[in-house]
């Protein structure tokens, strides 16, 4: 029989006690789940990041997974909490936009709104529901229990705060960049499918890369390049060079791509 | 049955080889536990910083989970490896005030020195008690072993450095700053039960916070609020701003509330 | 029974998502397993620094541990992959330098080209070979295999870039700075079993280091002093200060003890 796994993407750092106090609630309910941490480091409040971060780890994840997703400015506020099921994993967190993206596509789709008090681990504190209300349902939903027993069905969710990159009449396609990754590789949401069939250039502001190539290391030291991330995305990459000081790329800047 | 839990705390950082080599003892001897990081990244030596996080964190962790504390510059020197139990939790360490916060007000409290060297991984690197004595005894801890087995009864512990906050008579309490965390916020030690039942004030430096709030988003950007943080302690924050800096704190420095 | 252990070593960060991929490939196909992060803060592509903490790390990790080591700059081009096993443990990386300090002086040791491609995770990415090769060859190798069952033994693999330390006719011995800790611990690839038997000075640059300690709170604040660190290797150090300020060292330094 394989173990649960919950997995945790969060802006809470690895400073302080926060993510700690997560992973308690979730091993005191579930002691025999895994635990995987995707990331602590998105920046604080950055829903484009963490939706990215989220999109690129999302397929890698065992089947099954449930992922806690702590990037919650609004906690305390109107927003709602929501749990989704989505190309065979399932997410806990806000309803801020950071759950959209990996939602898309998917024909197991399913969404609730939290709802089942029950489960929550009372009192509340309106300053961490990743502690009290996200982690507690994660667990149930590790454990076993299905959507529909956290919460209520809805119809829609909050929106990624990037618009969906767009296909041109003439093959190619307009997207943005949506994270600068740790070796200064400049992503954007244009995945493998949405490329032109053959040759194509990128533009980037005033840059135009021209080489489309495979790996890092095809890349001369001064050579901009583009290629295929591990995720799936389109990237913008350099030799020894991080691509993103050469470009000074600020993100959900416009990347287009041309055939030809 | 549950799993017996080992969380880490210290200030040995992610980039180095030190919290693998503790985890590492653990798992040889304890290989059913489940670990979890409370943070590596207190600043070096930090006792103030580790005694906070740790007091945070301590309700949180799982019943019976042992703590392995490592913010011990004076490592290899006269001063005593203890562990503690209180609340229910227990934690192995230097005893250097880093652990004598959490014990405050225990009912169940207990401590001792480590003196059962049978129990240390030798020969002992006089520079790392980390790994060779607190991993072992707390593996041997949540193993199971009682607290007599592992050391000698103590009466006293170093006392955590920052004195602990005040009552006033006419319903205010004296405290200090003891933490700025990731987002900026500005951590006081005073609990919420030592505020005053009805509206209050709070006075750092020459900045007097007069709205105390429920949660982050009902500030205004450029608002200072109060409020009772996850861990239950008075905190400072702002809208979309860090409180940090514009407030530029000094750790330690005194912190007023006061009734009315 | 004991539980398999996989070890993660890279310099791919914390704040994206590639080690949670690579964790879970490990987990999907040997759930049992317990993870430990040795470091994923190696500065990228650095080989001397992810070859010296692997090193430190690797007799502390419990026997027949996997490592995943993943500095690997090369990813895609002709760099061979590789399995090493030393010392009572395995290792799974790239065949860059980074695996070969481990592997000096093992009785037990043996190496194998990573040969077997219907282990792998397929379509194998060309740019992260540590998802789709390593992670799930070491999870074989901790599931039970064997070397040879996972690659062909080869003779030779790439050297650690840093020349070996050289014993001298008195008795001294040269070597060379090749990391600094997070306290500013400045660490050369010089071991314990190397040193004079009697007293020594330590040379680096213009600096010469008379005072040989046991532990760091004998040095006085702005004494700099030389002593064993915990895996065994000379380090300088200073009492309240980093030693790496002070000396402003340079890695791969040449580093100097002299007998008496």
């Amino acid at each position: 029989m394989t173990r649960p796994v919950v997995a945790l993407l969060s802006d809470l750092g690895l400073r302080d006690h926060y993510v700690a106090a997560i992973k308690s609630v979730v091993i005191a309910s579930a002691p025999e789940a895994h635990l995987i941490d995707i990331s602590h480091e998105i920046a604080p409040g950055d829903v484009i990041e963490a939706g990215y971060v989220l999109a690129a780890a999302w397929r890698d994840l065992p089947p099954a997974t449930v992922v806690i997703a702590v990037v919650d400015p609004g906690v305390g506020s109107e927003r709602r909490g929501i749990a989704i099921h989505a190309h065979g994993r399932m997410a806990v967190g806000p309803d801020n936009g950071v759950l959209e993206l990996v939602s898309r596509g998917a024909t197991d789709g399913e969404v609730v709104e939290l709802t089942v008090r029950a489960l929550w681990r009372h009192p509340v504190s309106p300053v961490f529901h990743g502690r009290d209300v996200f982690a507690p349902v994660a667990a149930r939903l590790a454990a076993g229990a299905r959507l529909h027993q956290v919460g209520d069905a809805i119809d829609a969710i909050v929106p990624y705060p990037v618009r969906a990159p767009q296909k041109r009449p003439d093959g190619g396609v307009a997207g943005h960049i949506i994270h600068v990754d740790r070796f200064g590789n400049v992503v954007t949401d244009i995945s493998r499918d949405l490329l032109p069939r053959g040759r194509f250039t990128v533009e980037l502001g005033e840059t135009t890369v021209a080489r489309h190539v495979s790996y890092y290391a095809e890349a001369t030291k001064d050579e901009i390049v583009s290629l295929v991330n591990s995720a799936g995305y389109l990237e913008l990459a350099m030799g020894n060079v991080r691509a993103s000081e050469r470009l000074s790329v600020r993100r959900v800047e416009l990347v287009e791509v041309h055939p030809g």
